[in-house]
């Protein structure tokens, strides 16, 4: 009798681990998360730093898109790809495209289209889980000419996630304290960015241990 | 048995009459519609100039909308009323904004969610009808500070209704042609609109009918 | 002998007394250092905060002024009055009117210029000093969106004070300071200015007083 | 005696007219005026076109520059040279910063900064000539976005050339004009710019002969 049981459990437990599907992961952003995917890039890194079996990293990033891009793309881009997590990474272009090319979002409705994306997450089932946009130069005593305005909405974003109970990963956080440390000269680039927005090697590890942290829980 | 006949024929008649619904039009756009509920407005005007039991004339308009925010908030503002036509008057924003906040729409995008808007308004069995933003200043020699961004607008309104196949109204054509007559002295304001961009009565009443011309046909 | 020299000596020093002019000093601006010299405004606190037999305020702001404007009017407004000192307070526009109207000061032309109305003004005997721009927004996170741009300018006005071995009031650090200790609930108006940018009664007299303790050396 | 009168009277006038200075003339601008020196750039043409015995040709063209930048360096590019002719083309880069940088020049300062430019240059014994500027795109229906601003401060210019009495040479006048003839197809670029604002090899030419026709009044 004990002997049955326990194969029959052994028998389940196997079942079990062989049907379990690894959790699917959207990385949902701009072109820093479309560059993620490139060898060396956080994505790719990430899908090396997990276990392949437990987690599989989808990238679903494009260049210039802004929070209202998002919501035009996901059912197409996200829903469709019926993710368990949705990692959602955007914010640079809003703020930065208002200098740029004038066609920023204004906060109010940055956020009105970030709860409507993370409605639709939800409503399909998905987790997420927020990012705040890293940075627009790396200057660390705040005098990056948008500073003001990613500091801005990185606020919205870290409130967002607290009414709506969700995990925030805080990038523009990290890279600060990465720049305070080894920044010292107060450059504008080439500490985690290339060109003060997009990842240089040490940039895209330092994204993806913050994802792996949030990701695994650790 | 004629008698008869002819009682069931008046009948059947009566009967078509009484369940015959008008047609349902929602105007759906921003400030300039939102003002056009209002005594005098140019839906207002319409409600009196066109037979009531044929038409029945929905305002949807709020301030400050471009074209996404129309696609963000079309399923309960719009399709939730079952409309059978759809007219959509936007652009003043997504051109204004850029200079003045920094947050209007690249051309691209203002096509892309257009589309989408469309999409979307004949996937719910509406039938749509494109205006072209009528103007922000009334100079007629195009040197109104947005005028090359408004004409660059209304022209991709234009092929956007040419390639799908819709009605346009050419408010701007309208109002230049309006304003070409009336505006001798070329002023900025006064003629049509009270602030360069919102209808004053003269404006409220051309638009009106435009609109009635359009809808009706004639 | 010691008595008569005594005396001559006491009467020179009287007659140097009676005929000292007092300093006269220039305060050169936008439409902060407009308000100034209104009731309650900075330039007329200062005057009851020092000695009227040794300093001559005078106010020569001119609301929207950007560091050009400031250089267009130099010689009327300020070398015209043959002033002893110019305070130069100057860079909200500078920063502002990108985000308002399109027109606000690149960071290489504002040195320059700056440089260039220094150059007139030491050309002209006076003695000049700077200040930075105190705030666009009163919130202490450095979330105020122009407090990047606001950063960079002030740096570079403290940068070329050094260079030029100018003094600097530094109205943006004396700011931020008491806003630490007085804006709690993060704010964005109303510790130090009506309107975040323009000065309320304490802005006024933070004012004054970083400028008394410049002037006076004390 | 009367011969010898005469022949001295001769002498005189040959040697006047041997020591007869050319006619100096500076272009003074931006970056269009910059590349008018290089070889097949329009000053470049023209001193192949005008007789050098007549007419001595120099550029003062610096890239970038907006109105308050000529102002800023018109006494050591311009003053300095002893012109007796200046012809002033800016304007491009007053409107195209604005939404390209948010640095563009508001109108009112515009012809605040244009007049003193002109007050000085005559000032100096300068006669000036004034140009509108010529194109940022070269599409034909005024649906390039800065065709309103750049229609606006070409009038500006008009009206100023017409208040100080001053000759105006309308390049945006002749480029439109050019382009209704020889851009039927409606681009944006490659009739008589490379890049929508600087000028190719018909571009040169065409502002070449403009030029040239009002130097010599033919």
């Amino acid at each position: 009798m004990r002997t049955g049981l326990s194969l029959l459990l052994i028998a389940l437990l196997l079942s079990t681990a062989f049907v379990a599907k690894p959790t699917r992961v959207v990385f949902f952003g701009d072109s820093i998360t479309q560059a993620g995917v490139n060898p060396g890039g956080y994505i790719d890194r990430l899908r090396k730093m997990m276990p392949t079996d437990q987690f599989e990293l989808i990238g679903a990033g494009i260049g210039g898109n802004k929070i209202y891009d998002l919501f035009l793309r996901m059912d197409n881009d996200v829903i469709a790809q019926k993710p368990d997590v949705v990692v959602v990474w955007v914010g640079v272009n809003d703020v930065w495209h208002k200098s740029s090319f004038g066609t920023g979002t204004d906060p109010d409705k940055f956020v009105k289209f970030y709860d409507a994306v993370i409605d639709k997450l939800q409503a399909a089932g998905a987790k997420v889980m927020l990012c705040t946009p890293a940075a627009i130069g790396e200057k660390t005593d705040f005098s990056n000419q948008q500073d003001g305005d990613l500091n801005q909405y990185s606020q919205l974003i870290r409130d967002l996630a607290k009414r709506r109970n969700l995990q925030v990963i805080d990038l523009r956080k990290a890279f600060l304290e990465y720049n305070l440390k080894n920044n010292p000269d107060n450059k504008e680039k080439g500490i985690l960015t290339t060109d003060r927005v997009h990842l240089n090697e040490a940039g895209n590890q330092l994204v993806a241990e913050q994802m792996q942290k949030a990701l695994t829980g650790k």
